[in-house]
């Protein structure tokens, strides 16, 4: 069955072993979590969690369900098609000398990216947005020397009047 | 002993169940994860994570040891002080009409905030910096009605030259 790219938004509420009970049912049937992100949602009990994750569509589903009835789950929701927005934070550390500074800093301001801190042959870039136009700035960057990368993985919500989840 | 709030960065190897024997280890100890986010790194065999707990420094440095101790991570890092940089996402769903909409606009400015998606009664928003800006931004935009936020947690690195962790 085709591989396809899933991104799974999760209510949660804030009780201790609720993100290894998640992660244990993706790592027992065989997934893996390309990247997941969590933190504290509308208010201190819940926390909302973002998973991307690839595998055919059978098994997502199941997930979904197994997901839903664990006690600690609100709602799950599956992101698929085009009615939600999904964004991403990217940190990345790019060698530069004094040649190659002000191309960077172009490229840069094409991706609306910034710089967050420099170094003696380093800079730190910000860049956030969809995660595609992060790969691209990526694609873009890495030829300077990419000493360090870090990535939040996609956070997303359904494109309408209505939360994704609600109690 | 004093609660206090830790950063933590930890490289790890791509293995199934990696994030599970991680959040296990947090959960054991009776540590709640306030965030925490993960994607690949560097390359495809690893994964950068960036976790952010509460909780007295004798029980952190406990965890933090435990953790290097784990065969799938390369390597722990704890964040203290001022020399990294912290960044978050955050994408904030809020009720509008057309009398509150251009003061929503206006505080997006202030914080470079930017809108993503614009509905009948309400807007999604996404703002992109220091986790107390983010913070600050909710802060002055809860008053309008919030009906769904996501974050992604910080992410960070050290400010030098040189890889937060290298293998």
């Amino acid at each position: 069955m085709e591989e396809k790219t899933h991104k799974i938004s999760v209510l949660v509420r804030n009780v201790f072993g609720t993100l290894t009970r998640i992660s244990a049912l993706f790592s027992s049937r065989g997934f893996n979590i390309d990247s997941l992100s969590v933190a504290t949602s509308q208010n201190d009990e819940t926390s909302k969690m973002t998973i991307v994750t690839h595998g055919d569509e059978a098994t997502i589903e199941q997930i979904e369900k197994q997901l839903s009835k664990l006690v600690d789950v609100i709602k799950v929701t599956a992101l698929n098609g085009t009615n939600f927005a999904a964004r991403e934070i990217l940190m990345v550390k790019v060698s530069t000398d004094a040649s190659t500074r002000s191309e960077i800093m172009q490229i840069c301001d094409i991706f609306d990216a910034c710089i967050v801190s420099i170094h003696e042959s380093s800079l730190i870039v910000k860049s956030s947005g969809k995660p595609e136009k992060n790969d691209a700035f990526l694609k873009l960057i890495r030829p300077y020397g990419v000493i360090e990368i870090a990535r939040s993985g996609a956070i997303a919500m359904i494109r309408s009047d209505e939360p994704t989840q609600s109690f």
